[in-house]
């Protein structure tokens, strides 16, 4: 069914990096997990562009690794937090994509990404995004400590000023199996750290 | 800024409309007002097209007429609640536009849409709505009465099956003054009445 307008989760978010995306850019997968969205960031950004790639399991990046077979080239790999990202990566980038919660298919489902770890990479991204660029972040919170995170989240981004970004919530509502939910950063303007702001208005 | 990809809630609506609806087609403004949507899609319908615009106030209802100036004979104007919709309107219908809450810039804030003929004329709508047609509808809770619409919705749109419909929420959500949020339904195949189901889980 391509012809539906309102999308699910994932779907959309890679037709927002479509949108924004250049060929030959830099962007960011900040959760490699099994490689999908890696794979879909190597296609856009073209032979000339570059994926930078960070997984906390090796078991995630070989994934990647195999899923992206003659792609690999236009790959960055980092067994690393995305919150060390500014180690990395260098303004501008294009865009970004996470996925959190723990890794889809793993026995260890103990392993799953943190709020404080995850506001701060995405926190250090905005500071490299270009003017017009999109972070795009799928938010599971049916697991074990994904309320928290999610509310964690939530807190943070609704704290950046409306001048600096616009902040979106976007989800399906009659679905069954708890699917994700998505948050997406548009950066309206150039700057290098996102303005926060105290909300004292209800 | 036409540049921005994550539009406010009034603009994604329009773009929603813009996406599904076809010249010469029957659309619904459920929520006159001002006359903002009628105009909107009484431009998008061109001149064989039809827009059935209802309210309950006659003071919207000249103000609309006002608004829509050479373009009111694509305008059926109904001074009737929108849960009478059927009594007017033949399917199938392209798409259909809600604003809830009161009408804007009114003196008298206690006239304002209420949960059940809110519900009943989506109900209504949604079986007179084209395959791939989509309902938007902008909702306002700040106001007195506001949540309780709100909550009720939400309720119904969460009960009708996935294989019918897909329906999205749609918010920004670091902008200050309490803006609406969007619901919007999006009809996946032909059907005459909408399937409700009971959720158990979760």
């Amino acid at each position: 069914m391509s012809h539906i307008h309102l999308h699910r989760v994932l779907p959309y978010s890679k037709r927002l990096m479509n949108a924004v995306v250049l060929p030959g850019e830099t962007v960011i997968d900040a959760t490699a997990g099994n490689g999908n969205d890696t794979y879909f960031l190597a296609e856009l950004v073209g032979e000339k562009g570059k994926v930078f790639a960070f997984d906390i399991q090796e078991s995630a990046l070989a994934a990647t690794a195999e899923r992206l077979g003659p792609l690999n080239d236009r790959v960055s790999y980092h067994l690393d937090s995305h919150a060390n990202v500014d180690r990395y990566v260098e303004r501008p980038i294009g865009g970004a994509m996470f996925n959190l919660g723990y890794l889809p298919y793993s026995e260890d489902k103990t392993i799953i990404t943190k709020p404080d770890s995850t506001i701060e990479a995405v926190h250090k991204i905005l500071g490299l995004l270009k003017k017009g660029g999109i972070i795009t972040i799928s938010v599971y919170d049916g697991h074990e400590g994904g309320k928290e995170e999610s509310d964690a989240l939530i807190e943070y981004v609704q704290s950046l000023h409306q001048a600096d970004v616009h902040v979106i919530r976007y989800e399906l509502m009659n679905l069954r199996n708890n699917p994700p939910f998505l948050i997406a950063i548009e950066k309206l303007r150039d700057f290098e750290e996102v303005t926060r702001i105290e909300r004292t208005e209800s």
